[in-house]
């Protein structure tokens, strides 16, 4: 294992394959997050992937649920498997619809709301944001404030 | 790796973070839900976890269900993750429901009735009971026996 | 799901397949273990199974390293797996050895010292007990005092 | 499912039970983590788990390895598992060392450098940090840059 020195002398996409989403936007859009909570007055678990469905920044806020942590990944995972808000996955995969149970693939799916993809300017999906440790509409809202704090700018 | 041989020197919590429920708390619990079994007829698994949601101490009735072995622990975790009685979240889990299929997360979910959080004398959730080898009916009142023994106080 | 109510009225043995140690061996064992545990100053998980290898009683002692809860359990199930003790096995899965790494086997053993099997009057294994939290010589000395709380009735 | 919208009201452990590090802590812990990371020019996933081994936040650094998104993890993870550097637990799980493959356990752990339990001024492990993405020196440095920011005060 080695470690390349020069990287600071260059732009990183000379270097590696940037998955969408960068860690400076993953992290604000956590910021953003996080206080729209702190506005309502909830204590929430925050996750964001990048464009490859692999966690990028996260956050738990102090006394949030527990079981939250794991949902709120599979959240944002979710958002960006398919790319669409998992709660509208989850109005196909009920009894009779054309995905019942989708949610046993990919090590576990969440289709409820509180995950939304994130897109860039182009409108290309760059990575997704999960949240989960209240009501689904309040996780949704949350995720919302994440989401636009990036497709916002 | 060492032992630190003082340790019954000095009251512990100079050297740990204790995880909420104690081990004294705990197999208290465990006896009365016992106790409870036996008054009932009944044969149950009984877990309970402590406020990190891991195990902190169990016992299988001599020919309980050994399915019931994995669900008594699920049901301990499931009622400490989200701090309320396990039948609670599985009202919202049905389909159509707001967390329908939510059972996927956490490495497995146990949603009906036989799981309930424990609280110390200020409401502070410091852990969880779950019970598991009858009917929901008979698992939720061995709960509340244990419970109870240490709530109750 | 139903219950049989007429169960307290017979000896178990006639209902259900008793796996070899009761409860209430596995109680003693624990409680034997535990204070050879505080004589010793040391804090540990204990993990009896039954003669299926399925978790029968557990206890954590406040303090003690999360990461050996898995282990004593391991440990117990590798020791009636191979109804042997865990270090034994270690001797033959090390590289070269004729069981190299079959650690990863049975999703995950433990094949160095704190797991004994349990043997009732007549020799035949009924369980096994799993000691983690210390050096691997403290986790025998704990394992063996409570094998011998059953075996040397 | 319901919000308890007094929270802001109230001192914190009047409502859930704290479990360790808190997220400001453990965000500053990032912080510093990440900055060393550009002073040393490379590129990391860093980790921040509680005292209960739950994941409390986490960054990766655009274009750091994917692969070690997940050691970071189970490094931060280990290392409150047993309360030591994860480097101390590989020097005893060498073959024919006393904890041969105890990397099986708890569902994987890593022990070569790079994870780091964290304390508070009392000396009791409230939560542990992780990283991976550069030699494992590289990574111990970068480790203890972020235990040093919550320590060191």
């Amino acid at each position: 294992m080695e470690t390349c020195f020069s990287i600071s002398l260059f732009p990183p996409f000379y270097f590696f394959f940037l998955m969408g989403i960068t860690l400076a936007q993953a992290q604000a859009a956590i910021q953003a997050a996080h206080q729209k909570c702190l506005d309502m007055g909830v204590k929430m678990n925050i996750a964001i992937v990048d464009a490859g469905a692999n966690l990028t920044a996260f956050a738990r806020m102090d006394g949030a649920w527990l079981g939250s942590l794991d949902i709120s990944i599979k959240k944002a995972k979710t958002a960006r498997f398919f790319d669409m808000p998992t709660g509208d996955l989850g109005q196909a995969s009920q009894p009779g619809g054309p995905l019942f149970n989708i949610e046993v693939s990919n090590g576990g799916l969440i289709t409820f709301p509180g995950g939304l993809p994130i897109k860039d300017g182009s409108g290309t999906v760059i990575g997704a944001i999960g949240v989960s440790g209240s009501t689904v509409e309040d996780d949704h809202a949350v995720a919302l404030a994440g989401q636009q704090a990036i497709e916002g700018k």
